[in-house]
């Protein structure tokens, strides 16, 4: 397999103020694997119950996504609920119900071993480590990881940190993982904890990365009709290291491309409820929001100022 | 006078976590004038207490700044003291003392009539009218707001901005302003109120401009090191509207180079305590900063995804 994810599929209802959608197809594997799927084959390691729809898992399937390594137990899909305001940057979870996911126990299938990109969606630290072991020899690992982590195993969240290339974290998790309010002064020093590239989300205002050759900054694109931000970090992700699997993702320019790709994929995924924008994305889509993108963040510097 | 700035001068106070800087040097049009002054001259119309010192005069004058504008009256100066949390995005005002501010009336000078450029810092929109009715024809009209305006004087806000060409919000007053809480949706409408250009600024996250040619979207350039954030958001305007003074401003390669020049003025000044950071400044340092922007948001999109 060319990428592997591990972390979650799940069903999820998301509020609006005007509608409800429930047992969407969700979760953290479900929206990376789709959007990477798009570069190069994706594996999925996760677990889903035996009240998982089978139309879910064609959805998967039908674009390609490997799911040798998605374990189906008896018991339920983990559920999530939440509710965007007005403001869909706010967020309210209603209910988490993590059903089989509690005892989830990662299983890399042989042919997911050396693969050139492993992504680890946010679940425990200590899963996270177990995979680490097995994954054998990956060229890029990125990591993402939340709050609750850093404060209950902070221990393994560092462990797995020194064996990433490339962490994503928000501004909480920067200041958690440092001490340090401004993650523009803490993104260095989490460097120095092992990663070579850190990745400061910010939702709606986009991502400042900072590696070796320095800041590169992304706003978001600017999308007038926001309809479900689920997933967003997750799809995110998945243009990114979709797009950088097998490349020289260490050399400025082509990480560059991929966060263009990843936020162009990002900002089509909320403009439809689950994963339903990726899922009927076409690339020639994909490839016009990168270049709208590009239109409104070019400037030229004034000249003899 | 080619550039003119109705607003504030005012004595701040300035706590953080580790310092306080007292009577510092401070307004909307302090740091608009000093931020402006590098690309054209700029006169401050703006009234002071007996209680201010000729250093922040000379300081000024020091810099090219004209003061025909700037009433002296018996009172006290408009004093604002605030405090910066550890994280610098959040901001607690301790007190506002108006002192001769509440009975400001602009009185423009003769030599301030049918200037190039006009900014209405934020101040009661009446005033503003005020100031409109007797600027004679100015090609280049800038204009903040606040919620307090927005809330205690709509009309008068909206016949202000009828008569802008680029108006500068936050969400926030977007919100007022339209009643839609995602400002990407509300940016078309303020347009249709007047403004040809509209700046939805969001601190330490950038800003995002909507156009005739469409969306500019900056980041704000990373800065380690805020010691007060203070007038970010006037000499941001400064930066700007100094630059594009007397240009073809409607032209979206030279607003993008306005916007770049104001983004890299506000990331100056953060650096260091008031003005202190723009008085300073070297015109080298504003052509460096602005570069090492241009560098941190160049990426190509990738052919044929």
């Amino acid at each position: 397999m060319k990428i592997v994810v591990v972390g979650s599929v799940a069903l999820d209802t998301v509020h609006t103020p005007d509608t409800c959608h429930s047992d969407l197809l969700g979760g953290s594997a479900s929206y990376f694997s789709l959007s990477a799927v798009q570069f190069a084959p994706v594996g999925i390691v996760a677990v889903v119950g035996s009240d998982f729809s089978e139309v879910h898992l064609e959805l998967l399937r039908g674009r390609g996504v490997d799911l040798a390594g998605l374990e189906r137990r008896a018991g339920k899909t983990f559920r999530w609920e939440g509710e965007y305001g007005a403001d869909p940057n706010q967020r309210r979870t209603i209910r988490t119900e993590l059903g089989v996911f509690e005892s989830f126990h990662p299983e890399l299938p042989h042919g997911y071993i050396d693969s050139e990109a492993l992504f680890l969606a946010n679940i425990d630290p200590v899963l996270q480590l177990e995979v680490l072991d097995r994954a054998g020899k990956v060229p890029l690992v990125a990591v993402d990881t939340m709050n609750f982590w850093i404060d209950g195993h902070p221990d393994a969240v560092r462990e797995v940190i020194k064996r990433a290339h490339v962490l994503v974290v928000n501004d909480e998790e920067s200041r958690l993982l440092t001490g340090i309010d401004n993650p523009i002064q803490a993104a260095p020093q989490i460097r120095e904890m092992g990663p070579e590239i850190v990745i400061i989300k910010k939702g709606a205002h986009g991502a400042a990365t900072l590696g070796p050759w320095g800041w590169l900054l992304f706003p978001a694109f600017p999308v007038a009709d926001v309809k479900d931000p689920t997933g967003a970090g997750d799809s995110f992700a998945g243009g990114l290291v979709g797009y950088l699997a097998g490349k020289d993702w260490r050399d400025r320019d082509r990480f560059a491309e991929g966060l263009a790709v990843g936020t162009a994929v990002s900002s089509l995924v909320v403009q439809d409820y689950g994963v339903s924008a990726i899922r009927e994305e076409r690339l020639a889509d994909l490839e016009k929001r990168c270049q709208a993108l590009r239109e409104s963040t070019r400037f030229a510097c004034p000249q003899g100022m």
